[in-house]
């Protein structure tokens, strides 16, 4: 397992978040799992956490974390994930409980442990990060990168202009941006134009597989939603492709520029403001110009290698 | 002239004002040109404005507006348009004078002559229309359409969020867009890619004709400024984007939606949140649905017909 | 009438608008009212203007102005001031009806006629006067003084930041304060332990005099529901403290400092934000000293010689 | 010792947190302070209670905490307090060192282990205790009080509506003061009219002991600098007066409502709106009515008794 990237995910699952775990645990060197409100209560999100685990035989410590964002009340979206946070297959329950540490101490002795290794993915709302950030600031030194889906280079979706992880908690998200370590978004401009389509769903559905066959049945009922609500046609894959890049790097197409989250605006609170414009260095204008790029910001990905590759990976599983 | 469109432009003369001004005297039937402050003063841009009219010779009413944004100071951004607020060619001294009506008044007066007859194009700050609205509330329901150069679909110019005319006057533009009236928004999304590239530069100041000359040596300055700034390689026609749809309906594409303006944010105040998510009518979904569509919001256009259309017409004047 | 102060009244009425007239059209030079949308429409603000103007017998010219805000939709605050926005007592039908001017027209009209010697009173929302001001930026120059009822150095009433006027229409008000003229901000601090007491109501009842009978009804109202709503024990007479100083200068105290509005705020929106800190000139300081005072701000009024001149003026009439 | 209140303090002294800790450490259970960024860094602000523990010879544990605001960068107000954040006086080197654990262990495991007897006072910015909710949220229900020195329920000071202990990181206050626990507010308001005159500070010097010199040199710097800025005439002992009422509980006034800290305001950011209105229950009326009140907020001191108390105290020590 030497040469696979060290890797600690921070979710709420989740749909997306349970193949993106389950992605993790086989291409990369996952070696914890911490857990946020969000999707659902943190209590859920741990409860369903540790039943993915379970489904699939594997042994992670899974550490709970922050059940409220850092500076405002915690707001729902039950609508899309289901009562349970993980409806439309029943799960087994889960084999294990979460370790006794907390989150935010794992986030903060994992890094210190394998300094200038560690990959965070951040697929749920940034508030563990942001207040790991608080207790530790070398924390930003210590981790290799910071991998976010969360926000968005266009449009949103909870809102016309933000998106649900850094919208359930602006200010945690601004902590975050503005930490100084290197960060990529992999934002919702890219990740609702990457997913599972029926086909998908059919595929896994008849392998006989188990685990497969249950991660079929959840899309199932999440493309439904999916339809329903924004009228797209797969249903999709966030979380997990804030972590394929460090399986196959190529699939996802970046711009590096300036992140930063409004926290201030009656329309736009939770936005993440990326400056997509083309200023050249040094160039005479009265236009404020973007300072240093803080962040590699997706802009578009290819979605049908990227999935096959997510596909194959969890048919890899009994 | 019968079944010509009607149409008001009230503008802030500026490079693309000048060919939108010289487009709409040639195919529509244009009215009366009202100025406001933007580009540069509104004395400079009321002179710029007589100027423009002088090279063609046309016989248009001017009529000065408002000086100053509604609730704050005015802002300003010289740098793009030069000192003048259309540097890059000597254009005649003005051979008219402003009419004595003040534009508020013309606006409505116009409006109110030409009931459901009347486009008015604000390839400026909005300023002159909301204060006229707020004059005459019956405004709206008097206009045929609103078209709009200004705010954007997805990124913005003086601002990562923002568009200049929008950013100008952020409460003029709140005002315009909830005014009720049919509105057409070309915002920056699409006329940033829509312009003059060399080529046409180089076929107007080949032409020997003098108008097609004096705005060939004014786009080539605009050009430059663009270049330089936003690394294009077109001299955005931003201006005669709103007007060209009454003559050539097909070459921009649009979504009905609504549109609001951000007064709040501090990294986004002045932007356009148009609500660009495709959300089904009825759907059981915690997501805060957009409301009635209140404009037609342009997502692109076909510059190269949209562009020769323009060149065609300017060098149909002498 | 020569050495009275001239003075034009910019109102919403309203209970306490109705005393500011009267007190206004005996003891000054009261050229002009306008009317403006805020404690009701503006249809029956004027009409209410001009009732009250009619059970004096008085003749004075009412321009009727602007309906809404400037940049947002207008509140409304029905039940201080009961449905017709002057419950209470029947007033008589107006005998007259407003002038053809706009309210905005009669504002510049007469300060431009009146150069240096005209005090324009603000006692509604500060709509008009902020239109006028778009419309005319030399106005700033031309009066003699603003005096505002409204905003607060302390509390506020409609939220615990906001008094009502500028609430209505916090960028007018912004626009206001910033536009460089003396002002004069009498706020609630002041007004609403300022007013009749049932002792007032009782003197002016018993006078047998119709004008105050008539009043005296309304504010028996109007004390009933600030008892209920605020437990106050007057029925605070807002308006006319922003006249009253014209005759008597000396029973309200003030301190000159900065004012502005909040724009922004989510609990904040509409406070006048006043300077109220004592921060030595050139003192060394991290603080954020207060630039140049743009108001004088009305501190603490002498309740009882105020309201006995008040009254004894109302008294004079018929 | 049973019967005195048993506190902890979280402060950044800072010169009247010095007064506050030697208040406390006499007159209550100091069971621990714990230190946070504000009048210096973390690292000064620490190194400084420890000297005043050396000073005083007082042995009680402190935990270094936060050194930075939960969701923005750190201001800084070196000029009141000095460069070491405890100018005036040369205070001894500490003779302790703080203790290993972080602040927010202490305070999550002093409030546990002290259920419903511990009173947490938060004379710094409010970043330790608000990460402490954020990491154990039954803390809340815990502490027997919250007492704050902070926020202001009319002007501030660092901007004309914000007190600095809450500007310094709105973030946190606002989760503290929705965190449901029992709140004691003693703002600006009034600490700034209470504290010592240069009589008391002569009556320290004067006593020959060496605590009060101490003090008494550390004050006289103080009182310069308040002078200088604010034209007070006290040096204000902003912290103590938050923790006096555990000793005497008669010397401060106060009322219950509801306190919200403003986030998004541009002049108003970090402003505790505190609702001042009296606003009868059940009044029908359209003002937006104070919900549940969330703390006491102080409205005036007696401060000769207060101070008189204070530094009686001091006098105590040798």
């Amino acid at each position: 397992m030497a040469d696979k990237t060290k890797i600690l995910i921070d979710c709420d699952p989740g749909h997306d978040d349970a193949v993106a775990i389950l992605f993790a645990a086989r291409q990369l060197d996952l070696l914890a799992i911490t857990t946020v409100h969000g999707n659902n209560t943190v209590e859920n999100t741990t409860r369903n956490a540790l039943s993915v685990l379970a489904l699939a035989g594997l042994d992670v410590p899974v550490a709970q974390g922050l059940a409220d964002p850092l500076a405002m009340a915690r707001i729902s979206v039950a609508a899309m994930h289901g009562k349970s946070g993980l409806d439309g297959a029943t799960l087994p329950e889960p084999v294990r409980k979460p370790i006794a540490a907390h989150a935010i101490d794992v986030i903060i002795e994992t890094a210190s442990k394998h300094r200038g290794e560690l990959v965070v993915a951040l697929v749920g709302p940034q508030t563990n990060f942001a207040a790991a950030l608080a207790r530790e600031p070398k924390l930003a030194q210590w981790v290799r990168e910071i991998t976010i889906m969360g926000g968005s280079a266009t449009l949103g979706n909870v809102t016309p202009a933000a998106e649900f992880n850094v919208y359930a908690d602006p200010e945690a998200a601004a902590a975050v941006f503005a930490c100084g370590a290197p960060i990529r978004m992999v934002g919702y401009n890219v990740t609702r134009l990457t997913g599972f389509d029926q086909g998908d769903i059919d595929r896994m559905k008849a392998s006989g597989k188990r685990v497969a066959g249950t991660i079929a049945d959840l899309m199932g009922f999440y493309l439904e939603r999916q339809r329903r609500t924004f009228g797209l046609t797969v249903a999709p894959m966030h979380d997990v492709c804030a972590v394929v890049p460090y399986v196959a790097p190529d699939f996802i197409r970046y711009v590096e520029t300036t992140v930063q989250v409004e926290l201030a605006g009656t329309l736009t609170r939770g936005m993440t403001v990326c400056d997509m414009r083309t200023v050249r260095p040094g160039a005479r204008s009265d236009v404020k110009v973007a300072g240093t790029p803080n962040a590699r910001v997706a802009l578009e990905s290819q979605n049908r290698p990227l999935i096959d590759l997510v596909v194959d990976t969890l048919l890899t599983y009994s």
